[in-house]
């Protein structure tokens, strides 16, 4: 089964990307075949600033490999490096129907929160459906706010096939039903965009500060804390296994605990859990030109396969002469 | 001065193409850098038949060749064998306002006739837009129905520069001035939405049969005619310098003329006018691989220079790392 997933290149990864989505992608290498691209023309919409985006998109990269993407196992590449997929693009927007696009929340919310729209904004969804079609992806793992853009995918799909003939695999959402959302340092479901995240790959010093700022209640020391929606408990679980939860459970309802040292531990488990990836990510870093070259390589082979779909449907199109 | 003209793959040549446009466009090539190609992606915004397209696309390249396209002169491809344009459309898609296209008459007008819009059809301005700033073009001689057009690219040339600094050549349409309209068989505008064409290189008996059927006035032989607003004599006089549209004028004046006589002097007028490029023309339609050589000749050419802007416009977005 050939599994597709695009990555936005917008930087400082945190505990809740990682445990709500990276690890399980990045675990689908081991039994599918994985399409995985970061997806800087899409960021284009948003991102007017060539050395920021450039940058992100390096980091990005740095970060997945570290993380354990393995280039031999999946295919890895950056977006911009297979633009066929903007060709095909163009050949899906001739069989799109405005309203399809018009309905799609992504652009709907934007305008609802006032942004001024652009096109590229809202041609998204038919990018993205090019970035699906061109690799004959059979699943996409998404978040449910990206699940239309799945439907929407299969929607163009169908419309070329019924225009032009039987030219592309039709794609099925592929939507996590058991990943627990992730808490941020206040509680709500960790995100860059409510400054509540744990990133990975910080300094130490500034770790140790955010871990440190984690909300707790003000149950005193000598009473028993209660475990189930605590914010610091359901932090540090991610990182045990099942007695390491049961042991920590029962630290939590036993009177003494006192949050500062859980709190010391969180942020010793966090560092010994990503130290191998710390070090690893600290050598890509160091090392543009390797990380720069497995991309490239991961393109000639992302392109190998994008070209046959796209040579089909150019030829179903008749741009061939 | 680089001038760029689209060629719309839509069969049929006519006179109507020829004196109105054609023509000029060809002349163009004596003086300026011409870049001239033929314009398959936007044909796809409303011809879903793929042999049809690669019919028209190979028929409009014989057509041009024959009629004086001179590509050791000019610059002559078409439109999909330079993929990067479209590349070039979704970097510029990020800078154009949705209400920039919303306003262009083209897309309007297509809703106004109740067409089931597509999203090609809509973004088909900014794919323009990418055409003419994929060159560095400086001149776009338009009809006065796509002025909008070329003053939308300049919008979003400026937009873009103004983003990301400087990068793309402001173009200027130019409009021709004295371009009289030429008049189809029943006197409006000939075109072949009305079908009242008379086709360049259909074959004799149809072409004899097109021109007989001219629509003249009832003013009896003996009678003296009126040439002003008369089509027969608007259409012959295209054919005819000064001194004989002279002649003709006085011809029309003396009683006795019969239409008929005249019709069959407009027809031997036509054959005799395009007799070299029709025999030119059957060369091409013979050998089409040469033809096809010529534009993959020509592609190379025009993705060289198009290459220098494409890059430039990556770097500046950042999408090169």
């Amino acid at each position: 089964m050939r599994i597709l997933s695009g990555i936005q290149p917008s930087g400082n990864l945190h505990i809740g990307n990682y445990f709500g989505m990276m690890s399980r992608m990045i675990g689908y290498q081991e039994e599918h075949e994985l399409f995985c691209f970061i997806v800087n023309y899409h960021a284009l919409t948003s991102v007017f600033d060539a050395p920021r985006l450039r940058q992100q998109t390096l980091e990005a990269a740095c970060d997945f490999l570290a993380l354990g993407l393995d280039p031999e196992k999946s295919i890895f590449w950056v977006q911009s490096d297979v633009p066929e997929v903007v060709e095909l693009a163009w050949l899906l927007s001739n069989v799109t129907g405005m309203g399809l696009l018009e309905r799609c929340h992504s652009y709907k919310d934007k305008i609802a929160k006032g942004l001024t729209p652009n096109h590229g904004l809202f041609a998204y969804p038919v990018l993205m459906a090019a970035d699906i079609l061109l690799y004959g992806s059979h699943k996409v793992p998404v978040g449910k706010d990206q699940k239309q853009h799945v439907e929407v995918t299969r929607d163009i799909a169908i419309s070329f096939n019924n225009t032009y003939g039987e030219t592309f695999v039709l794609p099925e959402p592929e939507i996590p039903q058991e990943v627990a959302t992730i808490p941020g340092l206040d509680g709500q479901k960790m995100s860059k965009s409510y400054d509540n995240t744990i990133p990975i790959f910080c300094d130490e010093k500034a770790l140790r500060k955010r871990v440190m700022s984690v909300k707790t209640d003000a149950t005193p020391v000598e009473e028993p804390k209660n475990p189930d929606g605590n914010i610091l408990f359901d932090l540090y679980a991610l990182f045990l296994d099942a007695d390491g939860r049961q042991q920590l459970r029962d630290r939590f309802l036993t009177p003494g605990l006192r949050y500062g040292d859980v709190k010391q531990e969180l942020f010793e488990a966090i560092l010994n859990y990503f130290r191998p990836y710390r070090e690893k990510r600290e050598e890509y870093v160091k090392n543009p030109d390797v990380v720069r070259a497995i991309l490239k390589r991961g393109a000639e082979k992302a392109r190998a396969i994008g070209s046959e779909y796209l040579d089909k449907a150019r030829r179903n199109v008749g741009v061939n002469y």
